[in-house]
């Protein structure tokens, strides 16, 4: 049985510019390489007028961010299914570069048979 | 205040091909068709010697399956930030697609200011 460690955090009151896509894509590089994770793939999409979304696929599963600029919010998923990589180091460099004001974490395990 | 609803979803002992990322992306893009959301981008990777990530960016936010074709698992996530898109409908689709024989669905709501 390997285990998965899914980190879902909406972040309140953001200080960073959340519309700018390549602030956003070079913080989550910088978490995968915080958490020692290996990036596979970088994807990302700026909707119009606003909003992002950027996606990355790891050898140990994927990291997504979405953003509402105008309401200064993100939502961030990390999944992560190597026991040795802890996806709470990824959070801490996002958090770090984004400023929330405020967040809320959900987490949850997977179970892969 | 915008709602966005997540399902996550455990899918085990799956009868279909998890290894063939055809057949995964174009079960996502029926999922998309069929709960009325729209395919901005989609991406996705194979891994050697097995297991496969799709991605797909949807204008009203994203799904994501990555599966363990050793174990016939796969973890679908269907995130849907528009409340006229119903994802159970996403997931029916991928419930008739990849036939599992058992499936654990957490589903969680986050909140936009």
């Amino acid at each position: 049985m390997k285990q998965i460690r899914e980190i879902l955090v909406d972040l309140y009151g953001c200080e960073a510019d959340l519309d700018n896509v390549d602030l956003l894509i070079s913080t989550l590089r910088a978490a995968s390489e915080q958490m020692g994770s290996q990036i596979v793939k970088v994807t990302s999409h700026k909707f119009s007028p606003t909003g992002t979304t950027v996606f990355i696929i790891l050898a140990e599963t994927h990291m997504s961010i979405h953003t509402w600029p105008e309401s200064k919010y993100a939502a961030l998923d990390i999944f992560i299914c190597d026991e040795k990589i802890n996806p709470e180091i990824g959070w801490k460099t996002v958090k770090d570069a984004l400023k929330p004001t405020s967040f809320k974490i959900h987490e949850m395990t997977r179970n892969i048979p």
